[in-house]
């Protein structure tokens, strides 16, 4: 027989041991949405210092007419049966063709007066991806990167290399002052008289104008995209996060779907797309949980701003980003919203 | 008092709890090495169909040689208190000098003939990394890495940009005509006889030659470095997994430190070098059950052939492959191993 006291002590024993299981296994709450939509699309055009003082009107329904357009184009996609992969396309080519946005028409300038473009893609069913980088006559950099997907045994290329592939492939190629606006120049020329050493994230309004989008599809599909013109004033042929595979862009059907956008070294050091599904597979984290953790405490403890969006397999959709806003929205059956600035 | 059943029942749900406890959280066993040594140095040469039928004896003893001499320099400088960075750097630039390894002189040739570099390295302390893809005048590719991860504000320069870049850092350039070797022109030209339009790994006896290196230095700081020289015949200016942080690279303080050798394309899709850390941070597994569930299950399921070598922060080596064999070795205070074959 035991004595009371040692009853109690072992009481004791088994609440720590009990506390201390759930709190090691959070894993074991299912993160589930209510009812599963039938398709979700999400993108982002770029996060970083976009405040309501420093927009105008016109500027900010220009954004939000652009950011529905290409929710349009690709919800057009997943409405019919089409595949995540064509969704999240369908956007980005829009936004490409947009001068409003840097990529494609409209990227910005590096160092020696040129756009060079990176963009990656990614599907979640055989985690087959594609990417280019520092391509400067490609018209819609995205349409490439799927092209290396599908039409080669590789994953990335870059330079004059992928322009010769993409030009092989059928793809468009324009002659490269196709991609000026005025804007971008002269926010190159701003950059070079203030400080010529430092590249600077879309100087103009100091916002990263990087796009991306993320779709679940009515078959299960989960694909993600990113597509960019890069650094303003950006030399050595720099490239970003966005033709990373793992660092801007990663899909896979067991967890989510990521596109990143922001301070572009940060991301890739970080890993921070692929951290969002390795949180989610081998932490059990919800992709709020996952989300947060690396946005809002892991990249501000380093420094790192930007955002990203994310849907899950279960549709669950989250656009966590640390800088003063993102230029985003999502629609799903019933819903939809395009938002611009910090709630 | 309670009757004698009522504890055996207690004792039998403390049992259950206790072994659910341990499964739900193989976490909480503490994964130390025995007794945490002063320092760890790993390498590797390259992994594939490495078969001592493949072999003679003479070739064996000059991988085993080199490979020994590589593990010296890079103990050299973790026994006299240097940093990890030097240690995997001295290891590296010395397997890169050596035409017996597919990474500076006796790297691999691409379709056109060239000689195109990749290289790329991490530190734990601080995650700052950087990264070179697609060079051809840089004797040294693992110190231009180097040079972009402590004298650029990026992560990741490709091209002549990066040579540009390099040349300005006062690193030693060579003619591109430094990197020939016989064994690898003959290699694309049996290649290019044979089937023009596919690249390579490697094709002169089928290995991945790409080298790397891991380091736990005094200071318990971690470093990892990966240089290759691709795949043969590859086109279109390819980028493998070598350069991308996350992919070929990666190293953590926290975790582990990371360097990977293979089919790049898979190890890009799975982000193997980031995998290992993000499951030991999120899924609190050991570096052995890590590195063998993205190796021997991960890898193996999608046809992706290769390895790895790791370090983590307690000391612990794994070095695993899915291949037939893997050039490789460790060393620490009091042991040393070198192999080749598998086991």
């Amino acid at each position: 027989m035991l004595p009371v006291r040692s009853l109690m002590l072992m009481s004791i024993i088994l609440l720590m041991i009990f506390s201390g299981c759930s709190e090691e296994s959070p894993a074991n709450i299912p993160n589930v949405a209510i009812s599963k939509p039938d398709y979700v699309l999400a993108i982002h055009g770029g996060a970083g210092v976009i405040t309501k003082e420093n927009m105008n009107e016109e500027k900010e329904l220009a954004y939000q007419s652009a950011l529905n357009k290409a929710l349009d184009l690709g919800e057009e996609v997943l409405k019919g049966g089409g595949t995540s992969l064509d969704a999240v396309v369908a956007a980005i080519t829009f936004m490409e063709d947009s001068p409003l946005f840097n990529a494609g028409k409209g990227a910005v300038f590096n160092h020696d007066g040129q756009n060079e473009m990176d963009a990656s893609i990614m599907e979640g069913k055989e985690l087959m991806a594609g990417a280019i980088g520092g391509v400067r006559t490609i018209k819609h950099p995205i349409l490439a990167a799927r092209a290396v997907m599908e039409k080669s045994e590789h994953v990335m290329l870059v330079g004059q290399g992928a322009e010769t592939f993409a030009k092989e492939q059928g793809l468009e190629i324009v002659d490269p002052s196709y991609f000026y606006t005025q804007q971008r120049w002269d926010a190159l020329q701003n950059v070079l008289k203030s400080d010529p050493d430092r590249s600077e994230l879309d100087h103009s309004d100091r916002k990263h104008g990087t796009v991306g989008a993320v779709a679940l599809d009515r078959h299960g599909n989960l694909a993600a995209a990113t597509s960019t013109g890069g650094m303003t004033n950006k030399r050595y042929n720099r490239i970003g996060d966005s033709p990373i595979i793992g660092a801007g862009t990663y899909a896979d059907n067991g967890t989510c779907a990521v596109s990143c956008t922001g301070h572009g070294e940060y991301f890739i050091r970080y890993a921070v797309a692929h951290s969002l599904a390795a949180q989610m597979e081998y932490g059990h984290k919800s992709l709020k949980e996952a989300g947060d953790h690396i946005i809002h405490d892991v990249l501000v403890k380093a420094g790192g701003t930007g955002g990203l969006i994310s849907v899950d397999k279960d549709g669950n959709v989250y656009l966590p980003f640390n800088t003063e806003g993102m230029y985003r929205g999502f629609t799903k059956p019933g819903m939809r919203e395009v938002k611009i600035y910090k709630e």
